[in-house]
């Protein structure tokens, strides 16, 4: 039997100011910080161990790591980071507060955009400020793999690849994983592992800063899940996420 | 022509307190983040790129290159731990006070521990609990490659394999190279590079979080190198570092 662990980054800026972040590399807020620590305390005090640990190119998610793994004396592990584990693109979009968003568009088409598997929201233009062209961390990278924006489909048809290539080996080699990211690409690997239908994944919430345990047979089916700590606090957390949406 | 840059960790809770360190694994003071961020900050304004950043597996080297990375917006870089970088190992030393070291030893045998090439301190007995026996970190190396205790030119014959074998082929590849280490493990390199005797490296001081910069040429020998800033106050810094051994 394998355990995988997944965590979503603590608290952004663009989270307290209820923004539609995507691929804007953002930082924690204070608050993230503290629910990042509190992730590795969680973890050190359960008695975890990590050969290796995974996250994005985007430094909300690397901090949530870093600063775990100092809280669990761990700062000397091998991190690699992906592009394929960033949040999803939310396109043109991106910069705008959800609340307004909503309030103009209404609740149902930002619902559309948060939630739907297969609706990607506008895409940027190339030339947009916003867009990753001119970025050197995605500078090597085949052009048609950089998205203008992102629907949940395209999402997990970027982050199953990864899983297969790099994460699936890794655990399957006796690797014990750590994995730090964003809400919709942790939500690829959950829909993919739980194999969750496409209607249902779009009322699947991932709160931030909480560990998710993944109990996985030989073949990496899941044996159970849960979230590490306190699991009311955790629901809580995943039901304000939720909200976020709402004007 | 090729460019590396070397940055010793900002102060650690142990050089305030003076105290020898080696293996031991201490935080970074305030002071010593804010070196680090500096170092970042300076990297940035001259707009040093690099493609690939290595450290110990010591946590106030590795939060040096976390809190440079992140002012220099590279968070996302690829980072390689390796022991081989590590600070040099005080053995019986670890933990002591260096001026009351010298009081108990005189200056002389102590500038004899700190600075001669070949004199190892005491060693640690293997049971003692400041070992590193245990240490994840180190479980997988062949035992006889984890110190007791270390003079300078012990750490030199592990740090130049490690340059042989990981950092100037990286380097000859064209790859960018940053490398945030120790005091000791920084000389022995620089040791290397400038082709420094036995006699002379003694004298030879590595201010804490300041970028030294080698111009290398086809065959990695050194054009010319320089401390990133302020001169003076890099000098100052050198000269703090050399009496830090006295009573």
């Amino acid at each position: 039997m394998y355990k995988l662990v997944l965590i979503r980054h603590g608290e952004s800026t663009w989270n307290l100011e209820n923004r539609f972040t995507g691929w804007t590399d953002v930082d924690l807020t204070p608050t993230g910080v503290e629910q990042a620590k509190q992730a590795g305390r969680l973890l050190k005090a359960e008695g975890y161990e990590f050969d290796v640990a995974y996250t994005s190119v985007l430094k909300r998610a690397v901090w949530t790591l870093w600063h775990a793994l100092d809280q669990m004396d761990r700062t000397w592990l091998p991190v690699i980071n992906s592009w394929r584990l960033n949040e999803r693109h939310y396109g043109g979009l991106q910069g705008l507060n959800k609340a307004e968003t909503a309030k103009q568009y209404g609740d149902a088409q930002v619902l559309v955009w948060r939630r739907s598997y297969d609706v990607p929201p506008p895409p940027l233009e190339a030339t947009d400020p916003r867009s990753e062209r001119g970025d050197l961390r995605y500078a090597k990278l085949d052009p048609k793999d950089v998205p203008l924006t992102e629907c949940l489909k395209d999402t997990v048809a970027r982050v199953l690849p990864y899983w297969n290539s790099e994460l699936a080996p890794a655990i399957k080699s006796g690797k014990r994983v750590l994995i730090a990211a964003h809400g919709n690409s942790i939500r690829a690997l959950v829909k993919y592992l739980d194999n969750i239908s496409d209607d249902d994944i779009v009322g699947l919430n991932i709160p931030n800063g909480i560990p998710l345990v993944y109990e996985l047979d030989a073949d990496l089916k899941p044996i159970k899940s849960y979230y590490l700590g306190d699991a009311e606090a955790a629901a809580k957390a995943a039901a304000a996420v939720a909200n976020q949406g709402k004007a």
